[in-house]
């Protein structure tokens, strides 16, 4: 590939700078190392072969996925240990077949007793045991079952008896850490869920049922420093390119955050104190992310210029349509800066949920410290 | 393609309705016809050759888009008038040559000074002229000229100037139409809309300037029945397929929503009064559309079983995971009809607003008034 500037890409694209997300991969590295546990990336945030083999270089090359798509895309691309992380339903059952046929070593979650009976009686035509982890519901009230639940041994003796299932352990999402305001209120959720976690296990165990994986999963909730006793595995995501949530949750800072949009100034309203991007609702997605008090947040991203990693003051993306995004001023009344977003020029949007927003692209342009693109990156799209 | 039903479908899914979008058509060619004025489908919302070449049947094959990326796939399916109908900067003339040379008729839009001499400049390396629409402003304040402002004929004469810039005449979008409440208050927008439109035009020609073209766009002001005197193109793009936000604004009925999401029940949560679907932020997108006074409303979107074109009463997806809908009671707090959700059964996700929700997939399965698939139609994706 010809060395270029972000000058020369079609905007609105992806950009993934390459020494920032090697840092974040490190620093979750390190974590892991220090825990004692397995680093199985959940690749839902960056769906690329590329980032999970960076992700997984020192490691087993374990990975987790959200849809059968990714699970998919990530065999092609030679992972083969795979978790998918959402609920199966048995008429999934032939997508896992044709994936264990292909080289795939794929476990599946559930968190109930008619699904647990359901997969016992349909995955009997799979040509290989499906291994299984019950989904825990760490106080954050989705999926999963409580980890005091009667049903949950129940639903552990129905996968340890069933021929073609395996019990491998208990699988937990960190996603109460969201709703924290500080980091010791996030090191304090990361307790409550390893907690919930390990008393499953326990109970599990304590009935004679198998359970050697203990998994967790969510970036601030590990990022925030709390133990991983009785832990075999963590699972974060975001932590690969963080975003601005992580940055308002205070587990990094704006200059960890890898990936950006890079959009065109297209139009002006000086009547309206806007300016229009080239970025809308189709490349930044509607995900609004969430405000903190005392953050500078708007509800589809901050601006910055292409070369600094820190966002405008007070300047954000307050409203998008399909193809438009609206840039003014936010905080205050003061006039809009016009001077500095010329007709034409380049901007780029730092992302309040990048899992959503990076979905919107099939590619990530990689660009190295001089800012020039150093490679193209495919990402997986569809289910 | 074998026949088969919707419950041989990987979900989720898009499904569109082949019957429902076809009177969909032949209501907006009745339109178009009655007003005697070309029908240039905007494209945006479909982003499929085979819609467009349905929705352009019986008329001249003109189209409009709201990306290069989108005129590019369009060309390579045959279609050569394309308008683009979003504001052009000059970084993307090369792709603009590149697609005239490729054989693409295509006009742009601009709305400032600036733009007209940036583009009047920078054009020059074209092989062919480049047709301008100017963009009107028609009340909507997002972007264009305003209908009276003075430097609107300034714009006109700059184009009008240029070797290689060819005025052709005002663009308006009818935006304002999504801010109504009855039938006649669209009306009156639409009626607000064409005097914009045609009150710049006469500004343009009675400055001895060329204004062919007079373009108007939106569907809902298009349905409400309003004059289209003075107007010689009408650029509606939603229409090819409804969703809840034209049934709540009353230009159609559920019926008439010629596109869903195929999803599956993967769980359920009894204590939370709610179900869950594999068709999360990714597969519905987060736009929420509007919430409006007496129509039924969830987050994103309503629910209907495989079968029935109408929704649920007071069920709807009421929140969203990347992978996760939640299916919960809205407007009351009875509770939630487990029955009618199976684990591992389907349901069909009833749109929001449509265009956000079809870009989240890369293809349509079409099916007949039977129920049966019949067809796969691609779409496009990117920039």
């Amino acid at each position: 590939m010809t060395l270029r500037t972000i000058y020369d890409l079609p905007t609105p694209c992806l950009i993934l700078e390459q020494e920032v997300l090697q840092n974040n991969l490190d620093r979750m590295d390190a974590i892991a190392k220090a825990g004692q546990v397995n680093l199985r990336p959940h690749c839902k945030t960056a769906k690329s072969a590329e980032v999970a083999r960076r992700a997984t270089a020192n490691h087993s090359g374990a990975i987790a996925v959200s849809t059968l798509h990714e699970a998919e895309y990530f065999l092609t691309n030679g992972f083969t240990d795979i978790l998918l992380a959402v609920g199966m339903v048995p008429s999934k059952l032939p997508r896992i077949d044709r994936l264990q046929r292909a080289g795939a070593d794929i476990t599946v979650i559930l968190d109930s007793v008619e699904m647990a009976r359901a997969l016992a009686l349909k995955a009997r035509d799979l040509s290989k045991p499906l291994p299984v982890l019950i989904e825990i519901d760490a106080e954050l009230h989705r999926t999963g079952v409580p980890p005091l639940a009667e049903e949950l041994t129940g639903i552990g003796a129905i996968i340890h008896a069933s021929d073609i299932l395996r019990l491998r352990g208990v699988l937990a999402f960190g996603g109460i850490g969201y709703d924290r305001d500080s980091l010791n209120g996030i090191a304090a959720a990361a307790e409550r869920v390893r907690i919930c976690a390990v008393t499953a296990a326990g109970r599990l165990r304590a009935a004679g049922l198998p359970c050697d994986i203990v998994s967790i999963g969510a970036t601030p909730t590990r990022l925030a420093g709390a133990s991983l006793e009785g832990v075999t595995e963590i699972r974060p995501g975001v932590y690969v390119f963080m975003d601005l949530m992580q940055q308002a949750l205070g587990v990094c800072g704006y200059e960890d955050i890898a990936v950006t949009v890079l959009a065109s100034v297209i139009g002006w309203n000086r009547a309206e104190q806007r300016v229009y991007i080239d970025a809308g609702a189709l490349a930044l997605s509607k995900d609004q992310g969430m405000a903190r008090p005392g953050k500078l947040y708007a509800p589809y991203g901050l601006v910055r210029s292409p070369e600094s990693p820190f966002p405008f003051e007070n300047v954000g993306v307050t409203a998008v349509n399909q193809e438009h995004g609206y840039v003014s001023r936010i905080n205050d009344k003061a006039p809009f800066p016009f001077d500095a977003f010329p007709l034409d020029s380049r901007v780029r949007i730092i992302p309040n949920h990048v899992c959503h927003t990076a979905a919107c692209f099939d590619r990530y342009y990689v660009i190295d410290a001089e800012g020039l693109v150093v490679d193209a990156w495919d990402r997986d799209i569809g289910w």
